[in-house]
């Protein structure tokens, strides 16, 4: 039996993976970048307007020439055309300047007759409303830095620097097994010492929350050769999640199938409450975790060990974590770390009723896991205690 | 042109949706629950052993007394026999306790010999380790209220009360309309005036943080009639989003098309930057977001105007709002409001370099946007600021 922070570092020690994978820009939102961009290319492309306006030489213009309108340019065109002094060309928001032209002058800030405009903008200077060639990005140079959380103006500055595809640190293949004599699916009709099943459920609700799908969930009977089968198929994974048969009894079949199928235990049996029973192992490069069948010992099993466990494959952290003071006294048992359902307040947070870990009525509407100590059996309103936001 | 307050009302107000949908437990985390659900069952479904061990009647074993094992009882199965005075059943964790049990002592609590077990546990009580029929929930109660967030736990517990749909709120239909005609996509040959299309991938990544998936993303030229098309195909979506052409140039045909729809203008041009020329409109139920070409608009659109309009259909609120202390000085102009990439610290945030709205090399490594108030000029460090959190 080992306490929680070595049954934690166990398993952060056994995530020994770098598995980067290139993506098409649609598929990396939430992903973390494995790669340092570098730009291709200037961005802005060319030397851009800024606004609906005339482009002209500022120089040429002098701050009170009448300018000869030559032509338009529109967003998505271009003039080849060297633009002359005492020019100008009506041009639009993201349109090329003319070569020749350094200035833009919103339209509303000129006079137009015929074809010459009068500019009336006691502001303007040489360069203004021009989004300069290479301004944003420099080809060559670094764009985004590895490491950088793909979130949607990530992406959209990428893609607007001409980029389709990058490296990312690749999702785990996540398999789950779900074992119990006892379990029928929810809605069908209850038969005498059944019970609904809800690990899957949970657990894939779970794995949603971090934007995995499990590829397969399959569910086994309390029989070892069939749980020894369902393990082998499942070795390919890089997280194989069982819940149900870890512990002791003549029907715990788990960690004995587990270890026909040479997968190594780390360890099993945690000091804490609930998922005392909780085993983890490996095979080599599959981590292997196997819950309690309790409903609540597995989903907190989940935030506490499986979500950071996660985060080592994708680099990113999921689940925020802090410290609050508690809304009123608790008391535990020494000997074992509790994680107890919360629910935040403002400033403070509360302890909800009805913690057995087989009522999940409270979890159902928990924000939070409390820690509370291993050794420490009192807390008093106002002592601080970490915690891990679930929602 | 309304100021920022008063667009955030007007589109609230307009979003007077309560569509709600019965899906299947599997499709509704991150949801937020429709209806009030009863319990159909008492859960645990009978008294049921929270452990491995015996199965007894306190009173006839009477502190002192060896029982008879009478047999065994596994979860998942059942027996109909009336468990006699002084016998036990050895039983496992899950299971129901026979008729004349009320007590479960635990397996290692237990001395064996032959077909009878001698109790030492100074701890056991009158109905110890048994969860009793009902004690989660009652047939006929409330199980779970409407309005609560359908989180992984809160799955896990209605799937363990037999429930396997529910009605939540559902999501809105979103479609994406993209105008521009100097847009090409990210990964082609560049050609002369042309410029990288990113506002498509920036908000499909914005809509897939809020778990919504655009049903489409249409592309299409700067010319009225196509525009008028593509609306006119789009309007069947709960929410449309164009961007592009909706500044006042010649080119800028987004605001008339919408018209000539018979979209109902709610108020065009925010005093606000960036995003100044931001629409909105309604066509009957559909609400449209016209927005800017530009990228950083875009999404500062997104975040802070559409993202609310979703929680009105989903009822969830989406992004993490708070005020900060300003790590720096920042100096505006007054009359309208702006929101600027920020950076979270430990306890300030900070104002990225490079806020033009055409760069968004800033928004892509920001964590929030800060918002500071149109009619002021100076914020000073440590002045407390609002923010969104974007990631």
């Amino acid at each position: 039996m080992v306490d929680v922070k070595k049954a934690k570092k166990l398993i952060i020690d056994n995530c020994n993976t770098a598995k980067v994978t290139l993506l098409t820009l649609s598929d990396v939102h939430g992903c973390i970048l494995a790669e340092t961009v570098i730009a291709a290319f200037d961005t802005p492309l060319f030397h851009q307007s800024a606004m609906d306006g005339y482009a002209f030489s500022f120089d040429s213009w002098n701050g009170e020439n009448e300018l000869h309108v030559a032509g338009e340019i529109q967003a998505g065109t271009y003039s080849f055309d060297l633009l002359k002094p005492l020019e100008a060309v009506g041009i639009f928001t993201g349109a090329p300047l003319p070569a020749g032209a350094d200035t833009v002058v919103m339209k509303e800030k000129v006079i137009v007759n015929d074809n010459t405009i009068a500019i009336n903008d006691g502001q303007l200077t040489k360069g203004s409303n021009v989004r300069l060639k290479g301004s944003q990005t420099k080809k060559g140079e670094i764009a985004l830095n590895k490491g950088q959380l793909l979130t949607a103006p990530a992406i959209s500055f990428l893609a607007g620097i001409g980029i389709d595809k990058v490296r990312v640190f690749e999702k785990p293949l996540v398999r789950i097994i779900i074992t119990g004599k006892e379990l029928i699916k929810p809605g069908s009709t209850i038969t005498p010492g059944k019970t609904f099943e809800s690990n899957s459920f949970g657990l894939v609700a779970a794995l949603n929350q971090l934007s995995i799908s499990p590829v397969s969930v399959e569910f086994v009977d309390d029989v070892e050769e069939e749980i020894v089968q369902a393990i082998t198929n499942s070795l390919d994974a890089d997280i194989l999640i069982l819940t149900g048969g870890v512990s002791v009894g003549d029907y715990d079949f788990a960690a004995n199938a587990l270890g026909k199928c040479s997968v190594e235990k780390i360890f099993h049996k945690v000091k804490q409450k609930p998922g005392k029973t909780f085993y983890f192992g490996r095979y080599h490069q599959t981590l292997v975790f196997a819950l309690p069948g309790n409903p609540g010992a597995v989903l907190t099993c989940f935030y506490e060990y499986i979500a950071p466990a996660i985060s080592c494959f994708t680099r990113r952290e999921y689940l925020y974590k802090c410290k609050m003071p508690m809304a009123e006294d608790y008391k535990k048992k020494s000997g074992l770390t509790y994680f107890l359902k919360g629910k935040m307040n403002f400033d403070e947070v509360s302890v909800l009723p009805d913690q057995e870990s087989y009522l999940m009525s409270s979890f159902a509407i928990s924000d939070c896991l409390i820690k509370l100590d291993e050794e420490r059996e009192y807390y008093r309103k106002g002592d601080m205690v970490e915690l891990i936001k679930i929602t």
